[in-house]
């Protein structure tokens, strides 16, 4: 019996209706196995800024440092997204949480599932098979760095720095994920233009001498964009900095077919957090429509953090139950009739 | 009658080869339309270190400063890209040259041509009537910005800036062209993260007031990257910074069905070069199989670029008729029996 506090932080858009779903599923597992789950609420994001002024709260912060874990949600609101001058962004508290928590790893598995091909963009032949996983570094890079906007707003910066430790520590967890899969690792980068690249190369290569089963390749992320689309079973483990990680996870979310799919996990020495990738997608808010599998997916993957193993397989089975059963949403069948409250109690159900 | 002097930059790996071709075509307009073009080769990337020691000679510089415009091939050799420590690479030669002669913008179409959809891994439905431009900054950003090295070796920076002016250059440019296509630019940054991508909300929002008939668009990098293959069609005229710009049009030309079709132009005030957007690809160098279709629409766009519209249109229909007729290289038809120079002829000879 394990007993784990988790912190949910459903923020904006279709965030709250998704890891509602979410929670169901969590619940579902607690009474099967015999576990007790208990959940704590907390604002975030545009919901916050609203409320308290703050994309993220003291007491959110709070919250996060005395559970076991964190659920996420979404984040984002077009009203600050048009206004390039707003000191205040949703955005903030996210990477705020990132920052503090030191969450430096984050985990986007990319999986083509078989019965969701035609869902795809891309052609069946290219997709079969795929199945790697990102690591993007989460807690450096252009994100990060230092910002300068001068008086008369006519120039503008950001600094990208990396530090030969920062990129030791997601290199690691990276290659120590390649030997439990197929052995090998891609490090993206821009090397033959930017110098935190060529740092990257050369920490990376350092630490492959330590894996020696593993294979270490290198692309350039103009390259790898390709790479993505062309080739995408060639990956296995796909190590990169936080900006290209950015980019890169949310083109590789095609190859699944939808957006709506995408768990991620966000690891640190201290701390995890657990998200689907799609954002806050204000436009089909409270419709009914959003997909929950990619906030039910990210709940499996806390399971498995925590070595519930058996647990996070029976979410997932249940997931792929809803899939094969054509228990999805409308971003996965045009004219299916299953709204999130519907997928999310099959697979609460199934379990 | 126009006389043109045009600077070759061949440069490594297949850049000579294909830039013969694209002098055939140009010596084949030259004959039918009575022009004068000339020729003058320089040095530029991995052989000109190797023969002088720079990436860009001085007299490379030098003649590309006195001539009407410039053809380039392709740079890079695999020896530097897999040395971190190297302080001297093949890309050096290519970037000083982007910015000595002040080409600020890079443009790059991007067509989905029927015939060869086949030859793309992104379905047909998806591909059809896609037709639009990427507008890349050229000058700015990660790439020309400060970059540092610890002494250590355990901390590096890239130092990512923007000013108005540079940003306000290549928009004029960017709506300019909308204006004659479907009336629409899309800006793609990353603002809710970067300052630098909010400098270019700002910038661009004023300056789309001059040009009251084109709507302008906002996208984040990570959804653009994503709806390059979700649906391509959205886009008209994609404008971005140097780095977003690098990555995206390298995804981008799996639409076109290989990279071997994709041709840039970069323009300055008073310089132009024409470039295919293929590297130097060194696998395939002197196996007569490498694609010049790239380096002929290249000098395509060089003709346009001078106002000789009816013979860039005279290369592009040679272009296309190679392709209906299936004389094309082995990435665009598996069993192809045409190499560089068969297609190279058949283009010049039908020109
Ligand atoms: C919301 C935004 C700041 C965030 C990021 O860029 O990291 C998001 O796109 C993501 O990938 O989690
Ligand atoms: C060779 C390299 C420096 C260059 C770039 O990154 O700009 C290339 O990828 C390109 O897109 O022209």
């Amino acid at each position: 019996m394990k007993k784990l506090k988790i912190a949910v932080l459903a923020g904006d858009g279709i965030g709250p209706e998704v890891i509602l779903q979410a929670k169901k599923a969590l619940g579902a597992i607690a009474l099967v196995f015999g576990h007790e789950f208990t959940f704590e609420d907390a604002l975030i994001g545009a919901v916050a800024i609203e409320r308290t002024g703050k994309p993220l709260p003291d007491q959110t912060l709070n919250l996060c440092k005395n559970t076991d874990s964190i659920l996420f949600g979404a984040i984002g609101d077009p009203i600050y997204d048009n206004d390039p001058e707003s000191k205040i962004r949703p955005e903030q508290g996210l990477l705020k949480l990132r920052k503090e928590l030191g969450l430096y790893a984050n985990i986007r598995p990319i999986k083509a599932y078989p019965k969701l091909m035609d869902a795809s963009p891309i052609k069946k032949e290219i997709l079969q098979g795929t199945d790697f996983v990102i690591y993007r570094e989460l807690n450096g890079g252009m994100y990060f760095g230092e910002k300068h906007l001068n008086e008369e707003g006519t120039y503008a910066s950001d600094l990208c720095e990396y530090s030969e430790e920062e990129i030791s520590k997601i290199t690691h967890l990276a290659f120590t994920a390649a030997q439990k899969r197929r052995k090998k690792v891609t490090l993206v980068d821009k090397a033959n233009v930017l110098e935190t690249s060529r740092l990257w190369r050369k920490v990376v290569q350092k630490i492959a001498k330590e894996y020696p089963e593993v294979t270490l390749e290198f692309l350039y992320v103009d390259n790898a964009a390709m790479q993505l689309i062309l080739n995408p079973r060639q990956f296995d483990v796909l190590l990169t900095d936080n900006l290209f990680g950015d980019i890169l996870s949310d083109e590789a979310s095609v190859i699944a077919g939808s957006k709506g799919l995408m768990a991620s996990a966000s690891i640190g020495e201290k701390y995890s957090l657990f998200e689907p990738i799609h954002g806050s997608y204000n436009e089909v808010k409270d419709k009914n429509c959003a997909n929950p599998i990619a906030s039910i997916l990210s709940a499996g993957m806390l399971l498995e953090h925590f070595g519930l193993i058996k647990e996070a397989v029976t979410v997932f089975q249940a997931v792929e139950k809803a899939i094969i059963n054509h228990i999805v949403t409308i971003d996965l069948k045009v004219d299916s009739k299953f709204g999130t409250n519907e997928v999310g109690d099959y697979i609460a159900n199934y379990i």
